[in-house]
């Protein structure tokens, strides 16, 4: 029960009472049970019950309340919903117009990704982006959790850190996760961020200015291109082929590069080693900074990744990671590592967005880190995607035959569709079988030719048991959907 | 260590290995340790150890590397500082220039609050913001946390959420949190968030265009000024008596109007019954909206707090709240209240900035209010401030006599010093008896005449039996600092 009476008021007693209930019953908090008792109240209060007998008497009068045998009270909502608030008549006078108020989103025209967040209920949930709950380190991250609230952590986790970081899991970033993607930081080049869209963020607001060109991946992360275009940035969709970015094709006019070198989003291909090659040079030929997003390298089946665009050129590339892919996404921790006057710049732009993220999680992953609890998480979660990997790679060769390539990395695959077949009637009908799995289409720029031909089949937090059984039923809806052509599709010609 | 092998080279493998070794002496990786036995080394890359000895005969013939006796070879600093990468001359060519490619910041030449994070060092540490560790519900919240890596919460714990919350927690935050100040919401009206700043940022952008009039508090909270003008306003400062803001002095040109009314940062004074009235009123006869920081509001010890602005304004108040002062500040959890079509903006700003909060942290503390740890938690915060409180309010009285005056919350006061005294002068003195305070001055509009007169002293962080003693100390530096006049000081004539 909630019944506030004003701080300092010249009304009599009852009045304050009486309006408190009104205000309270308006509220909805006596929509389902009667008022309390004069006593309770009274009591609730610290007021004489006679005082709130006169508030109940008067409200009585008014039809605000009615008495209900051995119930007591009960708010009267026919007379509440048209007797206008004592003293508020000014203020229902004027609306807010909402929509001469809101500001125009620069993004507002982009295509948004459409995710089921209720993957869990699909038998056959090959959603991207989501974990299976089964690989996370529960023990693990319950422990470091626990030693984080210990002296000497518990301050760090608590504390208000201002535009700082965690120093601890700065120094486990640099010396453990950025040392095996062969990257060297300073502290000072080190920005730890809600999530690797955290960083994106920072970077676009950082460095953008409106019509700024900035090139992107086509088909790409649809998320990045929000970010940027969020920014003010003019966006040049560059196409994408089976060696990554096809970096002749950015204008030289650019001025920045946003990347995915080593798992393509969406298609998961690597950047060739001559592609790299090309982006690097041509960046410092036209002065284009690189935006690498890295978000997960680690998950590699087949050889050893590549080291990242910024352990070969700390000038120009601003490599932004993540701890989405193989710890979870829903504890959104990323980093940026950039030269020093960026980084200075993110932190003061991060500090008046979001101050910092949450202590607790920064010290627990750094301890997680410092005692290798998260390295053992990383090769079981790698080994578990592999035999995933394996198994999907495997079943769609049979069921698409040579057209498919399986990528060497990543936790989905790209599937192109058989001619006359589109992907959101595949979508559409492969959700009614039960089979979760997303169109490529919001992937690609607007009005691309292509953008209704592919699938993305997402195998992270699918249980590996129902792969097989799951793409079967998504290969059969494949396969009916070539036979019975969607006449009435006008997505395409 | 970390020697990482191209993905695909038509190099000789032992180039390979030569320049993978020469990048990871580059990267510092062996200015302190020898480089591997040939053995270990080859191994480890899954090379022959003839491959890795030709590697290292030509870094030696090149003087790379040196040999030492019963050591092995060592990185030849010298020469690798001097010598260019192989193939990275056209990489060195160009550099960034950082000064003109960083976006100047809006808010640039506001005045920032300055912190010693490293508070826990002085024996006296009257910090503002920070909260005592021995406060915090620790078993509570590591039992909120286990309990939410169990079925079911488990998945809300750690899923990608897109763009929404977790609805328990907008549960517990609707019928117990925003239901103690008065305010209905319906879900579609609250937004969780990273910190209450957070929110103040969202609304800035979501809302402001560059220089929309924006009225705000002053003295006041310096950050909500940076997040503002950082978003394109024009900053209207309007004085604060002690009633709190005078709403008189607000042009009716404002668009928006930032206050904190339960507890005013930083002077604590609470915004008046008529002022909160005369606001509300302006507010719908101006067209304003007003952005509503109610930070610390239950943090009352003498009366009730009055019902939020939003309780009696739902159309026109932004309310912002915050979980920082009695819980803690490194947990960065928030949350706005505010009309649907604003919160549904709010939310695609969010999602394309962090996404959303970390799903543990909004789970764990959903099940704390749940279970009423939070509000046992809150309770206890609550006792121990007020005791704090007294003891200030006690002591101060004493040593300013009735020119002082005790505010009816928070978690600081607000002191007002002698003539001829300024802040900054006894901030530094105090700082070397060992007494950490504030200095008013970031508080202030630029200029301000009174901007040195003020400084705050907290008492949410520093142990009981340090106030008195803590004051004491402070009380003589003040008194000194009157009696030999900072003929140096060049802030005020």
């Amino acid at each position: 029960m909630t019944i506030i009476l004003p701080e300092d008021s010249s009304e009599p007693l009852y009045r304050q009472v009486r309006n408190a209930l009104e205000r309270a019953m308006r509220n909805g908090q006596f929509d389902t049970v009667p008022l309390p008792s004069s006593r309770s109240l009274a009591e609730e209060l610290g007021v004489s019950r006679n005082t709130v007998n006169l508030a109940y008497q008067e409200m009585v009068a008014e039809g605000l309340i009615v008495a209900e045998e051995r119930v007591g009270y009960r708010a009267n909502s026919a007379i509440l919903n048209e007797k206008p608030v004592e003293g508020d008549s000014l203020l229902r006078e004027t609306r807010v117009d909402w929509a001469q108020r809101l500001k125009r989103r620069l993004d507002e025209d982009l295509p948004i990704i459409k995710k089921d967040y209720n993957w869990q209920a699909y038998p056959y949930p090959f959603i991207y982006g989501q974990v299976s709950n089964s690989l996370f380190p529960i023990t693990a991250w319950n422990r470091a959790l626990r030693t984080s609230m210990e002296y000497p952590h518990v301050h760090w986790s608590l504390k208000d850190g201002g535009s700082g970081d965690d120093p601890l899991l700065v120094e486990q970033l640099r010396t453990t996760v950025l040392a095996t993607r062969g990257i060297r930081a300073t502290p000072e080049e080190v920005l730890v961020t809600v999530g690797a869209q955290h960083g994106l963020f920072l970077t676009a607001r950082a460095l953008l200015r409106p019509d700024d060109e900035v090139a992107i991946e086509n088909p790409g992360y649809p998320d990045v291109a929000h970010i940027l275009a969020g920014a003010g940035a003019k966006l040049v969709p560059v196409p994408v082929d089976g060696d990554g970015l096809r970096v002749d094709r950015i204008p030289s006019s650019a001025r920045m590069v946003s990347v995915t070198p080593s798992h393509q989003f969406p298609t998961n291909v690597s950047l060739s080693k001559p592609r790299r090659e090309a982006l690097l040079a041509s960046a410092h030929r036209h002065d284009w900074l690189i935006l690498e997003d890295d978000y997960d390298a680690e998950l590699r089946y087949v050889g050893r990744p590549a080291p990242a665009l910024r352990a070969v050129d700390p000038e120009r590339v601003i490599y932004v990671g993540s701890f989405s892919k193989f710890l979870a996404p829903g504890l959104r921790m990323g980093y940026v590592v950039a030269p020093k006057p960026l980084i200075e710049q993110l932190r003061l732009e991060r500090r008046y967005t979001v101050r910092h993220p949450p202590g607790h999680i920064q010290r627990a992953l750094a301890l997680m880190i410092l005692n290798g609890d998260y390295q053992r998480a990383q090769r079981k979660q790698r080994a578990a995607l592999r035999e995933k990997w394996e198994l999907m790679a495997k079943t769609l060769k049979l069921a698409f035959g040579d057209s498919f390539k399986a990528p060497t990395g990543g936790t989905s695959m790209w599937v192109r569709l058989p001619d006359g077949v589109y992907a959101d009637q595949v979508v559409a009908e492969a959700a009614k079988n039960g089979v979760l799995i997303e169109s490529g289409a919001s992937c690609f720029s607007a009005n691309h030719p292509e953008a209704q031909r592919y699938i993305r089949i997402g195998y992270a937090a699918i249980p590996v048991e129902s792969i097989v059984p799951g793409l079967s039923k998504l290969s059969k809806v494949i396969h009916e959907a070539g036979r019975t052509p969607n006449a009435t599709s006008t997505i395409l010609p």
